[in-house]
């Protein structure tokens, strides 16, 4: 870590002092002691019991007041109820970070919660930063750091690991352990009463030793703090998570569509995204992508070649490629004659390479080097089953001799086990990641190329022109007048202040008003009733399409006024609008609901059936770039319905994209609109721009979502 | 296996030759003999060979005519040219099954081809059964036979492999030597000249040794055959198998929608849900699939209790049960008063059941044996991390004490690696299969709870009434006439005579006739051109709807008339069908088009946008159970829109898979349909049936696609 970086006392220490250091071995706070020793950590330690002298041959003090020497870290495993006052006299000793081992917080409910409350609101007060409480604690390989009461140390290496489980903590200690897995940080953050991941990942994306960043996520507190500081560290290296709890717990209450679809995976799942997150749907994929960004160049394509000992695994693997990011590699004429020199005439010259089940490390070795100089081949897999004449430990030297040096990722799959162990430590030494099976090498080459072509991820956009002072005196007036949802012709004019562009439409009080109004516009138009307590129109007969005439709109207006007044008879009936018939679109839908953690998120989808009965949405978080917007419209499963079937012209995607950005601008400058459904937004054929039929808009005061 | 039974000179051989037998321990054919002996095979073992006298200690006959004792089985490893003589000795001394081990066959091309067609000839008239060529070999380890020249002889156990890949045995033999997992049979079916897999299955199918049944398939020749041999199979044990090369080589050419959508992987996955074949959908999964089925009763249910002594993969293993077929189990009252008993107070008592990181083995004991009681759990997922208190050794011990007995499959997740290696051999050793993470071991389970859910499944229905001689007598015309694709009428004449009911229509030649017509039908009408030469006929302006009168039926058949006489000049006008105008329904798509492998392959969708744009459609294969048509319904995205969205009522769902089963039979009764579109067909609401609107049909002579 460097020096001058934030959270310096936390992450490399110069002395660390153990609160709650004990002498008996069963005891956590004996671990923690024996950690930092056999850890090797080179600064002061200094156990903290008021009635032990010694513990493993270190000289203990009674308390944080008796060691007169400064201290940057203090570890705590007290019971709950004593955490505080420890913490208050670090503040006074002048220690500016602590790690709460401690559990019976927050997670046991009742008294605990109170404890983490309170704990949280006087740490910010005394400004000493606070890993944990509940948690495994800190490893930090690079400062010979093991403030945990873990069983073991990693080896150092290019992975940090943030886990909101400490026991995801140990098993991935473990897992490094056994397979020699070198590790930069481990960093247990439970319950984040202080520190968060973000804070974390903002340290790790600057810390030279880490390569890629890895967590395991439960939820986060802040969304929009955490999607702000990992596309910031997701620029500079790769961050891999894992998200637990993916399924819903239940529906929420909500007025509307976007609303009723926006469930908390979508929040998450758009949120990494939008901040250059790998995904990993596994914690074998989080262990697989770590391993290979911690120790292979980023491939420059997605051009991947195979090169195989037999024909079977190749084909799995070529299989596998056609899913994601990738492709396979046409080899280019001089590699094929290079291929042609060194192999028998049985083989394959041609991606997936088959260098035929009797081959000799030697040849396989010939062929790797052939594919690997290949310029048109961004990433190689090395596949080798274990065949009679197949010896595997010279295979797996001959992937290190070839994919050690190279500036492209070699990958290898040597499908064995008995065979393998030796192999196995040959390949981990030279620096190349080795799988069992084909498609898992490929899932994780995937995951590189497409974290290597999102890096240059767009900024956001500039801001449109908008009446934003427009916007907010409507708002203001609707709550002064204590209205939360807002009528159709407020809607309306609120996302016409965001260039939002409605049909054209004139508000009538009288039939002869909206025929004249008809007129200026131009027949057909449709007559839509306007009344403050009638949301939906067409339950009371308020919507009246396709009139070509004077006379039907004369009809129309007497009936229509004459239903409402039936249907709703409290309602106050303010005339009519009179509305362009908008013809020759496609119906999508555009929508916001705030989420609790992450604020606002934009939903995009057909409308009518693929969004109620198909929910064939997609979601992002606002603001959003504009590569965001534009990959929103591509996501949802009908996007060939807007490109056009049946012989109709496209629509116009580029001009739809402008109405999300407008919408994301628009929610963004206003917390007080809790849910906007922009339903049905029609989008005309390429170059005529889109039209918003309709619009529903809840207010919220402060933004909270629920009020 | 048993020795009445097929193929038993194959599997369990009383004497073995080996025709190619070396004393050159590099040569296969010294593998082979070595393999042989080292597997303790009790038969007679005559290593054939004209020059040696003597390999590995066994004497060596210059030909198999030398022998003078019965052989049931020789091994051929001689170049590829000699291997069809020693096939014609094989058959004139009594041997009636030979493995062919020898490469150089269709595998290579070009005299590879031509030697192996030979082959296939001459083995059917010779009435010898065999293995190969191109492969590997057998292994059969309660026979003690290592017919392979692969390293390793696996130990004996419940799993038979079935492998297209010689490649794939050869790494399946390798992990089942590395990690002990006991094997009954393996079996490398090599390029499938004489014996394919569907033969090997059904024996495997009879053998009480082999508990689960699995393959790497790349291609079947008989699909048909293929499917009939394993869903018998698999309602006898679990069928898993990993399909190779799912990847599409390019659109084929079809002039039917059905066609055109109807890919090959598509036709495999409809026959392995048919057959009920598990598919695995990586290697990874097919091994664990193997090992669960191997060594776990049958879970009688979907409810899935987890024990865990972490939080976190408690979460993830909980997650993971929600995507397929499994839900969590609500642990019984009884059950939690007893987990109460034996667990702190700060323990999880509801499921997962948590037992705290600090948990010992007899207290996790404790919460898998309460767990495993409770008669509303029908599988258990045992997972431990390695805690600092945590001793995984004796947690094995205690998850073996309690799931080696159950009645229920319980599953090892030990997320570890270091603190492994003897918990792994506990396990083992206990019948335990355990996974290193919660997912996998979720996805195993998922496996069982849908094969044991499936293992009943609905015979064929019966025949439905049908005019299967119109319908001959229809298709010997068309050829007799040298018609490929059948008109609108004749083609609705097919589908009629099998019960698809149209709407009311009658021909007429003149605008007074099909205005006397339109008056019995009941207006409004829909009035079609008639003429053999005019296939698309809107294209024309030869279709017009919503005609409502009298006078509207006269003008339209008049200009009708007039249009299609400049349009297509020369083509036959006979008439305009006259036909009730249906409303009030959904539009859907059925059809058919021959799959080279598996014949007749059905297809379901919605209309319209949802087949074309979207393609969300589903495939089975003809001739289907009731059970399978009414899954393809279920299984489109767009299933919702047919049970009613937006108020609408529920479409007639009963009378559309009476439908699915009428289009099975009348193409499994006439193969001379080469592809059918009914589309569209109208499916009205619930209790008002269906009516098929338009269908295309296109024949071809010997059923041959192509034609």
């Amino acid at each position: 870590m460097r020096p001058g970086a934030p959270l310096t006392r936390l992450f490399a220490p110069r002395a660390v002092a153990v609160v709650g250091a004990s002498r008996d071995p069963d005891k956590v706070g004996y671990r923690v002691v024996e950690n930092l020793l056999k850890g090797g950590f080179e600064g002061a330690i200094y156990p903290i019991n008021p009635t032990a002298t010694e513990i493993l041959g270190r000289r203990v003090y009674p308390s944080l007041s008796d060691i007169g020497a400064p201290v940057d870290l203090a570890v705590i495993v007290l019971p709950a109820p004593r955490v505080l006052p420890a913490l208050e006299t670090c503040a006074a000793q002048g220690i500016g970070a602590a790690i709460v081992i401690s559990a019976g917080f927050k997670e046991v409910g009742g008294k605990g919660a109170e404890l983490e409350a309170a704990l949280k609101k006087r740490v910010r007060e005394l400004g000493i930063r606070v890993l944990g409480p509940n948690c495994l604690g800190l490893i930090v390989t690079d400062a010979k750091l093991n403030a945990t009461f873990a069983k073991d140390m990693p080896p150092s290496g290019g992975i940090a690991f943030v886990s909101q489980s400490g026991a995801l903590c140990t098993a991935a200690l473990d897992w490094a352990v056994g397979l020699g897995i070198g590790f930069s940080a481990l960093v247990s953050v439970g319950n984040k009463a202080d520190l968060s991941e973000a804070e974390i990942i903002e340290v790790l994306a600057d810390d030279p030793k880490t390569r890629v960043i890895v967590g395991y996520l439960e939820a986060v507190e802040d969304g929009q703090r955490f999607l702000a500081v990992v596309e910031k560290a997701s620029r500079k290296k790769p961050v891999v998570f894992f998200k637990a709890g993916t399924t819903e717990g239940g529906a929420r209450a909500a007025s509307s569509h976007t609303g009723a679809l926006a469930g908390a995976d979508r929040a998450y799942e758009a949120a990494f995204k939008q901040a250059g997150v790998i995904r990993a749907r596994s914690l074998h994929e989080l262990f697989d992508f770590a391993r290979v960004f911690a120790s292979l160049p980023l491939p420059r394509g997605n051009r991947i070649a195979i090169v195989t000992n037999a024909g079977g695994p190749g084909i799995v693997a070529a299989d596998a490629c056609e899913g994601g990011a990738l492709q396979l590699a046409a080899l280019s004429e001089s590699t094929v004659t290079a291929l042609k020199r060194v192999l028998p005439s049985t083989a394959s010259l041609h991606n997936p390479v088959d260098v035929i089940g009797d081959a000799t490390a030697e040849r396989y070795q010939a062929a790797l080097e052939a594919v690997v100089a290949d310029p048109g081949v961004d990433g190689v897999l090395a596949l080798a089953t274990p065949q009679a004449m197949t010896n595997l430990e010279k295979f797996a030297h001959a992937v290190v001799e070839v994919g050690s040096g190279a500036r492209k990722p070699v990958l290898a799959v040597f499908m064995a086990e008995a065979s393998l162990k030796e192999a196995n430590r040959i390949l981990l030494r030279g620096g190349i990641p080795d799988f069992p099976f084909p498609d898992e090498a490929v899932k994780a080459l995937d995951a590189m190329v497409r974290h290597a072509a999102g890096r240059g991820r767009a900024p956001l956009p500039d801001r449109l022109p908008a009446d934003r002072a427009g916007v907010a005196i409507l708002v203001k007036r609707a709550f002064d007048r204590g209205v939360i949802t807002l009528g159709e012709a407020e809607a309306r004019e609120v996302i016409a202040a965001y260039g939002f562009r409605g049909p054209k439409s004139v508000r009538a009080s009288s039939a002869s008003e909206a025929s004249d109004a008809a007129g200026r516009i131009g027949y057909p138009v449709v007559l839509k009733i306007v009344s403050p307590q009638i949301l939906h129109k067409s339950d009371v007969g308020g919507v009246r399409v396709g009139l070509a005439s004077k006379e039907a709109i004369h009809e129309a207006y007497a009936q229509m006024v004459a239903r409402a007044e039936t249907a709703a008879p409290h309602a106050r009936i303010e005339g009519v609008l009179v509305q362009e018939q908008v013809t020759g679109g496609r119906e999508v839908i555009l929508g916001m609901a705030r989420d609790p953690q992450f604020g606002p998120l934009l939903m995009f989808g057909l409308g009518g059936i693929y969004v109620e009965a198909l929910k064939d949405v997609t979601f992002r978080i606002a603001p959003l770039a504009r590569a965001e917007a534009e990959a929103m419209i591509r996501e949802v499963r009908a996007f060939p319905i807007l490109q056009g079937v049946r012989g109709e012209a496209p629509a116009d995607v580029a001009a739809l994209v402008e109405d999300i950005l407008r919408l994301s601008q628009l929610v963004t400058d206003f917390p007080e609109i809790a849910e906007i459904d922009i339903n049905p937004l029609f989008v005309k054929p390429e170059g005529e721009g889109t039209v918003a039929l309709d619009a529903r808009i809840r207010l919220a005061r402060n933004g909270d979502p629920s009020s």
